[in-house]
């Protein structure tokens, strides 16, 4: 192996449901050098992190960091510290991603609750009080946005439920996060986890997440320090967490002024996290939003436009990806393989009910562009008349176009 | 926040006990494009990355991957997946990290027993054997080099004992891996993790593993699949492992042919990796070793000459780190502060028992070099010399010269 080349990927445009193509200026934060754990930099560097994530998630909250990991390593991290074996935890699922949930609260040997609705839909308020009522979870565990059918859960009435009813309210807002809007105060969220590869705009291996002081009273209730570390006056909790990495207790001892060594900090992933917020933040929130909201209503019109059939409840919809059915006919990989090899382009296909039965196209963060749609609907003209489908010349791009210059 | 600048590090040496500076072609690795989760290219470049990582271990194991997260991510994940609750395990505790294997195992409900000896010593095979014929654990877990007390714990000898005995065997060479021998199947090894943080020359946030066919006999026998993409014919195993992200059976369905959809793959950690392995290979592995161990032996022959005390029995040192006392009336904190602030140096200290005792000195990865050693061992003898200490003009760098040039 000592031919190997150092790494040199393709070209590629990551239209699909994310990850997607990252920032520019993310990727030269991640080559950055390196500095010690405890250096005063590194220290500074966390905090402001922390703060510019605040800001994300629009929160107060002081517990607001990373988890070093994927996604979903922030949703377990959320899951096992807040729930105690034999909690019940109530999941409403309308995609993969809430199975997700149940099957991480189960493997915490919580009592999970699901309810569930038809992949393409979302829950109403009523239905999920009503859930609360008939279930009293200690947890409610929702996804807001739900890549594996495009469909965004409101959330806004959900945290006077939870308030109104004892139950904590947790949200995974992985694909949604930066694209959409989501306030973590204002909505009454107890935690929220998310990860970069998506509307965020760089790579997956950094869960931001934020827990409210409710949620921080809990796992301190839950509080055990390891032997290594441990000082006098330093006791177990008997209901301490049953994973040690995931112990956001000591995470927030090592992020907070005590600065307890857990985990040493993943220099690079974190540089790379905090230019993800920088630059949502100096773009503007609202901004970015409005740019994904244009950028998904310009994709969603192109491909209409090419007579291609909207999967789920467009009115719930992301703004950052849209599901299509693949036209009968077309073989919907060799398809997708057509846009990677021949154009360079990415687009996905989903899993369980829809695997194979749709393409998701995505506009998130980076990508989110009028370029980024033109050329992918371009490709996709090309790639169906060549499958046989009868399209319209030009309909995508231009139907597209029209909703970027304002004419529809 | 929006006044935040890019990130812009200063420049930093650092020669604590981990993390250390990266190579440079591993932060340029860190900022390549991204690809999709399922790009053949992004699967090659896994295949690659196993492939590398099969060398850097000394091992045939199909199962040679990577954990996304920290060290101790990949130390969680082979604990969990290798033992059911109630299991026995043994873990020697010869420094911190020997209380967190143990720590990470009563956490995932093992029952834990441990040995102990000294900080600054290592055990012996006999002292090993003596008490897994009295545990009988399920599990060996022993640290190979805990840089706590910058002890190296010999291995060689140790599979053996544990096949005879019908034990698995873990062990935890984060801090050791690439700077000191280690040899996955000519040891016997079931299960091994580490870091690219030490001596692999990387960020943290990656955690290599490799597990035996034995292993993966276990953690298949666990297995589950979660519902959002289970099909016909998947039937949980009534043990499963209680942690999803940690599920070694999931993470290698994801990694092997079936690339069945766990995590997404933490891309730019992925090529950091690569270019860690890459480099150590090209350089050679037993090269790199020698480096290590040329480095270490410089660097303990200049704190000898500037009259400083070595903590440990140093005939089981790692190469790639030293621990000196702190010598009496030397405010150690300040010292380093000075060291870091003056010079541009990072040294560390240590935990537990020889918090502010010591200083750990770190020469490992990239920083194994002649100028970095030379540097550092000047820079401290102004330190001393400026806090009253009676070095002798020079001597640090001269022992360790005269070690380079082959003349001690």
């Amino acid at each position: 192996m000592t031919d190997t080349l150092p790494i040199d990927p393709p070209a590629r445009l990551l239209m699909g449901p994310g990850p997607i193509s990252a920032y520019p200026s993310v990727l030269r934060a991640m080559s950055a050098p390196l500095v010690g754990q405890y250096d005063p930099f590194m220290t500074h560097t966390m905090n402001e992190t922390q703060e510019l994530y605040r800001q994300v998630w629009a929160t107060e909250n002081e517990a607001t960091l990373l988890v070093d990991g994927t996604s979903r390593a922030g949703i377990e991290a959320a899951i096992v510290s807040l729930i105690r074996p034999g909690d019940r935890v109530l999941v409403p699922v309308f995609g993969r991603f809430g199975h997700l949930l149940a099957e991480i609260a189960e493997r915490a040997l919580a009592e999970v609750h699901t309810i569930e609705t038809e992949w393409g839909q979302v829950f109403t308020p009523a239905a999920i009080e009503e859930a609360i009522v008939r279930v009293k979870p200690t947890l409610l565990a929702l996804v807001q946005g739900d890549t594996s059918t495009t469909m965004l859960q409101p959330l806004e009435e959900i945290g006077a439920i939870c308030q109104r009813h004892g139950v904590l309210f947790y949200s995974d807002a992985t694909a949604s996060l930066g694209g959409n809007a989501f306030e973590a105060d204002a909505w009454g969220l107890d935690a929220a986890t998310a990860g970069l590869q998506k509307c965020l705009g760089g790579p997956s291996g950094s869960a931001p997440i934020t827990l409210s002081e409710r949620a921080v009273e809990v796992i301190r209730s839950r509080k055990r320090i390891e032997a290594g570390i441990r000082e006098a006056g330093d006791e177990d909790a008997p209901d301490f967490v049953r994973s040690n990495y995931f112990d956001l207790g000591m995470i927030l001892d090592y992020w907070g002024p005590r600065r307890l060594n857990h985990h040493t900090e993943a220099t690079s992933m974190l540089y790379g996290a905090r230019e993800c917020a920088r630059l949502l933040l100096i773009e503007g929130r609202g901004a970015v939003i409005a740019r994904h909201e244009l950028a998904g209503r310009a994709m969603l019109a192109g491909v209409e436009a090419l007579g291609l059939a909207v999967f789920g409840d467009v009115a719930h919809k992301m703004s950052n990806v849209v599901a299509v059915y693949i036209p009968e006919g077309v073989p919907g990989d060799a398809a997708r393989t057509a846009m990677l090899e021949d154009f360079g382009i990415e687009i996905g296909t989903s899993f369980g009910p829809l695997h194979g039965k749709v393409w998701r196209i995505g506009t998130m963060g980076y990508n989110a562009r009028k370029d980024t749609v033109l050329t992918t609907l371009a490709a996709l003209e090309a790639v169906l008349r060549r499958h046989g489908v009868a399209v319209p010349a030009g309909g995508g791009v231009e139907a597209a176009s029209d909703v970027f210059a304002g004419r529809a």
